[in-house]
């Protein structure tokens, strides 16, 4: 029935690394649905089965011809062809093409056998059957030449790339219509504690609805995992412990909640009964009272139960681990650099991500407290301020960092 | 049977400005689980129906007290209160605090009778049932008071806001679990031309594997709208007619191919059954010939076929286009400013949007051909390329865009 302040905290700086270094990239995968694949990453190479155009097609509508037959050809000495046909996308050519002959094609068409050139409708003139040819083309002009796009046998996406619309659109170019891709990384979630109730529900006395559920099933989505939100549990030791083993079939536990000093922060010994304890303690605001552990060999975080601290530790070191497991790219924010619209001052010996919204050109403190998610609702981003800063005037011109 | 050039073209400017013009924000709105709103924009306003959090509680694990009572407390001379019990997060205190008596209490819980004040515990020593005070609080001090974060009666989420993990996270807070939005406008979308095949079927002499299609449908997801796929049709006009009919009730219609000067340019003449042409080429490369009209009330765009021209043009006019119609922010993109690696020549008269990789800080030409869809899926973004500029030499800073 003791109390347990944390002593002792680490930088955020080491956190983060320490962190970092404990993510292993998935190596899971599924087959998925081409149409479905948008920002998932390729869990090996795609080779091209076929050309792609399969055969030479115009790249121009017009006449298809023999290039040496519109040599010297002017508008004031337009050379004349006869048309002997035509050909539309998706059609095969009737018969070829000889000398003093052209055929009509559409772009898209295959190239009648012969014909090694297209002159553009707009350099042309028709005239019955008989077509008047204005400039001179060469071979291979204003033609889509078969395999020019992707040749058979050639690497269309590699491994670990992400997939994105035109790379999509690509392996579509070649008949894909399923992909291998890295499992999205799923995430335990648990909001620890008896005061907490799902929304939905009704409150009794000396209870709040539960928010981090919310705000990290949300953010773990947009960073490629797959949140699985646990039900409720009593917040004794051997409750916990049944959730944490049932939690860690997943790829990440994360349970908010339980982490700080009280009487009833269970959370250490849950792990002491399952893991390690890696950290306790980082010396940021908010999200000060963070564990990181492992329980058997899943990465354990246990999260502030604070909403503004939860989410913006979620920022701050669970996205990061989140894409490093994920094999997505560090997340790269948009930033703005913009004077502070009013002085602020900061925790000594913390370093803070100080919520404010961007107004007029400035920057307006919004951070409240670290139990007020309006803290991070009426944000637009954070700045950061250093450990060794204790104020930050007026004026000063601060980065803002976008969530 | 006569092809139709496209004679005049308008500047990309004046096509974004129209296409903008046309665009009406949606009016329909749906109901959905709050965990599935990121990224969706509210349709009204949500007032916040109790306090949050709905209780005086404590802020800090520690030891509610009457803070008069620790008036001039030191290390040295601590002030000595008896405790009278202890309050978890969750639960309800059993009795309140008098004169000279203090409450174990966690972080959450809810303040017993009596005391105004916490006294963190890393600022106490414990003496069996006597609590040592080691540091004066004020009144009200490391306690978050009934309605702090938010107030019944106060906006939590404004009408046209989008949603975010924080935003979704305020809405927890009062309990909400289910919020109207403006519903995603759907967007009809087929690929015309009888050479185009979907990936899986086997491809016949002069066929190609559509591409558009999967190009268009994850552009339109990751912008807000809902991809509407239509079944293949004929190339006639019948055909078409009969297609546009059934995706008119969509809130767009993006066809593609049909939209140059082939002989079986059908799109012009589907249009002119159904609806208004507003404007036919653009002065832009790749992207020249496209179609926008109105197909009864319906606004339609007539893509090139032409996957790089087709995608390109989808950046540049549609996403714009559909992010005003969804009601959410103008797009933007990251971008980044390195000097061009090679020199590259433009096409006279036509604002180019000229695909780049970005490889060891230098912006690399990755545009083959408007017909290549590789032109787009081994770049990272695009330069832009003024009408009146024919050439970029090799050193020159130039913006990339990402896609």
């Amino acid at each position: 029935m003791t109390m347990r302040p944390i002593t002792s905290t680490i930088a955020f700086a080491s956190a983060l690394e320490i962190v970092l270094d404990a993510a292993t990239p998935i190596a899971r995968t599924e087959t998925i649905p081409l149409v479905d694949a948008d920002g998932r990453v390729l869990a090996g190479d795609v080779i091209a089965t076929e050309d792609v155009p399969p055969f030479n097609r115009a790249a121009m509508d017009g006449y298809a011809v023999i290039a040496g037959d519109t040599a010297g050809a002017s508008a004031a000495a337009p050379r004349l062809l006869r048309c002997v046909g035509h050909v539309f996308s998706g059609h095969v050519p009737a018969r070829g093409v000889g000398a003093a002959e052209c055929m009509e094609i559409a772009t898209g068409a295959p190239m009648p056998p012969g014909a090694d050139a297209v002159v553009m409708v707009e350099e042309t003139a028709r005239d019955g059957e008989m077509v008047r040819i204005l400039t001179p083309v060469s071979a291979g002009q204003n033609i889509g030449r078969r395999g020019a796009d992707l040749t058979a046998g050639e690497l269309i996406v590699a491994a670990n790339e992400v997939l994105n619309p035109s790379r999509i659109g690509a392996l579509a170019a070649t008949g894909v219509t399923r992909v291998d891709v890295f499992a999205k990384p799923t995430v335990a979630l648990l909001s620890t504690g008896d005061e907490i109730v799902q929304p939905g529900e009704r409150l009794a006395p000396g209870q709040i609805y539960d928010i981090n559920r919310f705000t990290l099933e949300t953010i773990i989505s947009r960073h490629g995992g797959r949140a699985m939100p646990m039900p409720a549990a009593h917040d004794t030791i051997d409750a916990l412990v049944d959730r944490l083993d049932a939690a860690r079939v997943n790829d990440i536990v994360v349970f908010s909640g339980g982490s700080s000093v009280g009487e009833r922060d269970l959370l250490l010994d849950v792990i002491a009964r399952r893991g390690e304890l890696i950290f306790r303690g980082i010396a940021v605001k908010p999200g000060k009272p963070t564990i990181f552990a492992r329980a058997g060999t899943t990465p354990f975080f246990g999260m502030p139960g604070y909403p503004a601290s939860c989410l913006s530790n979620a920022y701050m070191l669970l996205v990061p681990f989140l894409r490093k497991m994920a094999r997505l790219p560090p997340w790269e924010p948009r930033t703005i650099d913009v004077p502070l619209a009013r002085r602020i001052t900061s925790a000594a010996g913390r370093h803070q991500f100080y919520t404010v919204r961007v107004v007029s050109g400035r920057a307006e403190p919004a951070f409240k407290a670290s139990g007020d998610i309006t803290s991070m609702a009426r944000a637009d981003g954070y700045i950061e301020i250093p450990a060794e800063t204790e104020a930050i005037e007026a004026g000063t011109l601060v980065r803002v960092t976008y969530f």
